[in-house]
């Protein structure tokens, strides 16, 4: 079959094609949302779909990977740092609120994935795994003293991401306040005055 | 028509009748869900759903008032305190973080809606009204010197809720950790040590 008349759209490659999809995967939820729909939003054929991708859920693997590659890259550097743990823990927070902001329809898809496809269940598994390295970094920062010894790391590496990943809730691009520098104002020395 | 016989399963009030459909559409969602599904999973006929329930709108509505009553009572407890408003923006951290853990799958459902139906777009007006109280607490509570001046207060009270509303997303009932303690300790006072 060839592509239909692209009715005066531009010509997709992969890349803003994904990033169509990852939209409308957003708007209406993954399963929800059928290769038909898909063609109509995009204004191509599915033929066309498929010469950049092989299935809908190639798009969502591709997804999810620019998500988790951004936020394990940022892991892999925090990892990588010498000196002290809780300055790795800054390193990997700030990193991870620029790659919400810079990568936001990509994770905002990774966060809502509740693992009812194979592939939403390797990105759950990654993001366990992300999990892990942030509980590991509090509890280093603990051992050295460097963070206060009565909280959870579990439950703080929690909380610290929840912070974070609340981003894709509200954030909109403002100009004058850094949400990295009020993450880590708020999670590392406290609202409260000294 | 009349009931078709139960197979077994205990009757239901207008409440147990709820919590199962809460559950369903937090697994399946809420527009994915049909009253057949529904009718279903409860072992009872649609016209028995319909003794309890005009329709599958009013459970949605019940369920997010649900939500919305607790944190709104909270909200009402913490502006009828006298003090400081750092002590009234902790009693609304604590008692909403009560709120999830009491009320979590109503508060899931609430948390996740997009404003997609009429009942949504009323919860979700709710939801912002509530970020307007806490805005205003942080505001006054920099005002009156105790919240540091270098923060936004609204990206403080996003950050703050979101921090409590990542609950839904991990909490499970453990022993021995207080998550409102554990809320309050980094958001007021910070994890780095002194």
């Amino acid at each position: 079959m060839e592509p239909a008349p692209r009715r005066g759209r531009p010509g997709y490659d992969q890349e803003s094609l994904l990033a169509v999809a990852v939209k409308v995967f957003n708007e209406r939820g993954y399963e929800a949302t059928s290769m038909e729909e898909l063609s109509r939003k995009l204004g191509i054929t599915k033929s066309a779909i498929y010469h950049h991708v092989s299935s809908k859920d190639e798009l969502l693997r591709l997804a999810m990977d620019r998500a988790l590659d951004g936020l394990f890259g940022v892991a892999d550097e925090a990892q990588a740092m010498d000196g002290r743990a809780i300055d790795r823990l800054e390193h990997l927070v700030r990193g991870s609120v620029a790659v919400l902001v810079d990568r936001l329809p990509f994770v905002t898809l990774l966060l809502r994935a509740r693992g009812n496809t194979k592939i939403e269940r390797a990105a759950v598994a990654r993001r366990k795994e992300f999990d892990r390295l942030v509980t590991d970094l509090v509890k280093q920062a603990e051992a050295e003293g460097d963070v206060r010894p009565d909280v959870d790391p579990a439950v703080t590496s929690r909380l610290l991401f929840g912070m974070v990943n609340s981003l894709i809730e509200w954030y909109k691009p403002r100009s004058g306040v850094s949400i990295a520098d009020a993450v880590c104002t708020i999670a590392f020395d406290g609202l409260r005055t000294r």
